[in-house]
């Protein structure tokens, strides 16, 4: 950590802040600019607040040197976490498709998608049954009654489950019924939820937040691996911008940047990233060709009649299509596609 | 609500959709263009949903006439909303301060606070019992013994008190020992926990989400009302920029505009809109210029000490100065102060 | 056009904007909701301005249901145009690489970085002759001299050449010199630049302003083919946003988004996008996943001694190694390399 | 400036790096830390290149620690400046208004308006004769012709007057007939137009480009001070985000922010900022609330008539409403107006 004081900070405060660093076991490295005086902090990080410091008389600025999460950093863990969601593999060069409706609808609607996306080559099926929908009037998803039409579809067609918990005291019922806890962009700041769920060792997929940063998205993270959790599977799914051409910005460079800051696995999720059919193959391609490690679609037999963001839905057929180069561009980029593949 | 066609929409597509909007009992007014047809649909069009028309064959785009909140909007409610938190009065021409610490510390530097900021004239006494921190490393707050705190203080000055819910099984607490809860900026859209809120009749003090519009705002307010709870502050505390020279990028337009979208009161908190304590005091009166019904401060006694965002904290003398200068400029707006002031 | 009048709008202003529209040669559709009055416009919307009609009593708001670009449209031109610079083509299922260094240095240096970029497989090579630096006090570029160098070195390689122009008096100079003007991003909308640009016939990079929206792109587009220049290639190099993890945000889904609104080519420039030669590889490969016409990097052979923007380009090495991978990725989405290639 | 180095540098890399410092005259102060390695460079910064040091091999980051602006810094010149356009101060305690229609239009209508902002108490006239418009087909402004117009206004009602100025071949129109010389959000970054303004002495107008950090915009204003002239006033117009609420998003903390980095002056235009009338008279109070020392207002007394911009331009009579309540405004924050209005 670097201090930097104010050009007008007095012997005295410099000599307090010198004092204080002591006292907790650090050691105060003296630079005296032309300009500037700057103090390196050196030691343990962890045990100063840059906060209290930045409130500290004679201080202008202080610089971190080591990023604040520590679990979820490439540094403490340089080889990249594989998480396996019952036989399909995100990270270390294994990639898994998911696919599925937005919310869980009536069980024979269901059987039909899961049955149109594992032809087309997904491995885990996905349904909404709590829905944080923006508007207190729309369809806010069939609860308890969904998870068991999506665990009773999923085994039928031997595919692992995931869904999106939004209340911790639904967190027991997701455990029992989904293989995978997807955290959505619009909690992933809700840090009760997320050290409930880092409580449990049910797999998560932490969407990334609307207008959250990179070091944001890891801190969520930090906090369910802190509390007990090590399968985190991150996701990049469009984040806040100006334009107005795409519902949100697909941010593809985040793939790259994430797994050099980190070891966790990253996917992209082009049907929310766009909100728009057209734009989502391409955007899954790239995704997979800046090295994402999985990817995430929304699918749908009748998008006119989904009960829930119909029009940023696949079709099955289209889907289907779109999987095949998926496939392809996995290849050639080296990817490898989950163990049970291969007896297909 | 608006249709707008493909260009390339087929006759039987266009009439199709005619067919839908009018099984569900509205009317389709046709209007076909040089370059494009559009529809215009007759009736209450929160019967149709614009989602699932985006989805349909051969609709280009969809325009909504109306907002999709119904009863935080303006037009359902044309007299300004009053919201009386213990005689601390918000909005219709009266304005409020609240003030305090960002966490509950203990019973002692609570009452210095509170002695403070109640000289200087708040009305309102905040402080964070559970605290959102983006480390789960960080201090998360004392939890109900920092509620009991909170509420002693209150009592023993005579304030009203506020604190942050980030969790919906805490509510019970919360109301008993609050006189407003507080859903910070990344519980804005916790949807399972402003329908709890929205149960209860304590009155909210709503913050605007970091990458919230205005719209999402009101909609996060139409949950609370929507639920029952007719009582909320908005709260403008800084939204996303590319611009780090701020923490966060105060919208000091959002005042006057939310006053024309909706009836509610909407307070600015300069606190965590700039994070600097030297721009506290020029955007506090900026706020109030454009017509905030209050100004959300923080104060402490020694900010190095904070344990939680003290660089961001005004000192009790900085507060005293700087609410002497809202009160003349309240007054140049001839907004009006709590009745009981008079008294004084 | 529609127009959606206020709720409050009388009678007498619904007849007048009927009778001004009427007066135009247009037509006015009226179309009476339950809350609101629409006036559909009927024939060539060109003809009224929609920044007049929204400031006219009793307006509420003016959609537009035709872009406001009409040259740069898909739908004015539904073939995709093919700009070719010197044998390099861009659009229309070819791809082309540009390469080079930031701004022009020393003849034998340019004729290193030529001699690496050709062997790896650029087809145009770059340099900046006039730099548009943030500092006054940066190196602003070789000037005319750096242009006849440029001129020189892509003679000796059989390369066509681009570079920027930042100042309309340097017009004559460039077009004499290079084969493809370079707008950058901070003069997008210096629109006194495009139409002089506009006027000449050389083909035209156009690099997306940081704060552009697609339809400011195309709009500045529309600038130069409106003034009689049909050969513009539009350049995605990322835009501003609140993370700065990357410099910008490389916006990918601009690319299919851009193909669907115009007929124009459209190539990613991640090192801009990015800032970061560690991302540059990743992004430069997602780019073409997601259709991009050509790719446009930075590389020069010792960054350390780069006159400007060093710590953005690629090593010679590392370029060669990347246009390996870019190659096998054009190939896989079944793009077409320039002609002369055959022979090599 | 601090160098960070990466945590695999080498001694070697490091050792390279210290005599590459001292080789330039500066002092290199090495400090190890536990896990980093810092060099504080000490010295003139100015001396050395961050970016040629951040491609510098074990490098991992660079921390400048004096801003890269000198002669804008408030450190440079710890008193305001004040900038005097023929009498209309602004800076150092002094507000003028700025008021006019967006694009100069014909002599009577022009006297029209200069009457009446001048009745209402405003201090400069202003209006556009080269107008930069998004779109090539509309009205580009008068031109020479319009500059004329301008001219004799301002003299028929002895106010001083602005223009803005898109191209550096029409300066030396613009230095003969306006007072003041506009460069335009859009140009912000135009350096080449930059650098000739500079050349002149006539004060500049400087409006903060739409994606401008602060950093930049004092940047902008460094070309001109660097080029010789040393009047320049900044302007806070609003900036991009992602709420389209607003046209764009006003930055109200500028003003003090900037105040605080810079002794030049800066004022608001609620016009451009908001793009809405209603909003303009609650930001321009917000703006002197805040320490604006001047605002500029679009007024046109038929804005359905406008040739450019109407929907955002004040009535007259909205105008002189506004324009008392911004003078009992600047009097409480104790701001001084223009000399000879003591006189009226």
């Amino acid at each position: 950590m670097i201090i930097i004081l104010k050009s007008d900070a007095t012997a005295a405060q410099r000599d307090q802040l010198i004092a204080h660093i002591e006292q907790l076991g650090l050691k105060a490295h003296l630079s005296e600019g032309t300009f500037r005086t700057i103090l390196g902090v050196i030691g343990d990080e962890s045990l100063i607040s840059a906060d209290q410091l930045r409130a500290t008389p004679g201080v202008s600025d202080v610089v971190p040197v080591l990023p604040s999460y520590k679990l979820a950093s490439r540094e403490a863990h340089p080889q990249p976490s594989i998480v396996d969601v019952k036989g399909a593999k995100f990270g270390g060069g294994h990639i898994s498709f998911i696919a599925g409706p937005c919310a869980v609808e009536d069980h024979s609607r269901m059987q039909a998608i899961a049955a149109a996306v594992k032809a087309a080559g997904a491995h885990v099926f996905r349904g909404g049954a709590y829905k944080p929908r923006t508007s207190p009037y729309s369809f806010q998803g069939m609860g308890l009654e969904g998870l068991k039409v999506l665990r009773a579809v999923g085994d039928e067609f031997d595919m692992p489950v995931v869904s999106e918990v939004t209340d911790p005291r639904h967190l027991d019922q997701l455990v029992e019924h989904v293989d995978m806890l997807q955290v959505g962009a619009r909690n992933m700041q809700n840090f009760a939820l997320l050290a409930e769920v880092g409580r449990t060792s049910t797999p998560v997929l932490m969407k990334r937040g609307m207008s959250a940063t990179l070091t944001d998205l890891l801190m969520c993270a930090e906090y369910v691996l802190a509390h007990g959790n090590p399968n985190v599977v991150l996701c990049e799914r469009g984040i806040k911008s100006f334009d107005t051409a795409t519902r949100n910005l697909f941010d593809v460079a985040a793939v790259p940047a994430i797994h050099e800051l980190s070891h966790l696995p990253i996917i992209v999720d082009p049907s929310h990233a766009t909100g728009r059919p057209d734009l989502i193959p391409p955007c899954a391609l790239a995704g997979i060709a800046a090295g994402a490690d999985g990817v995430h679609i929304e699918v749908h037999d009748c998008p006119a009649e989904a009960r829930s963001d119909g029009p940023q839905a696949l079709l099955p057929e289209q889907y289907a299509e779109l999987a095949e180069a998926m496939r392809s561009m996995a290849t050639l980029v080296k990817k490898q596609f989950p163990e049970h593949e291969k007896e297909i």
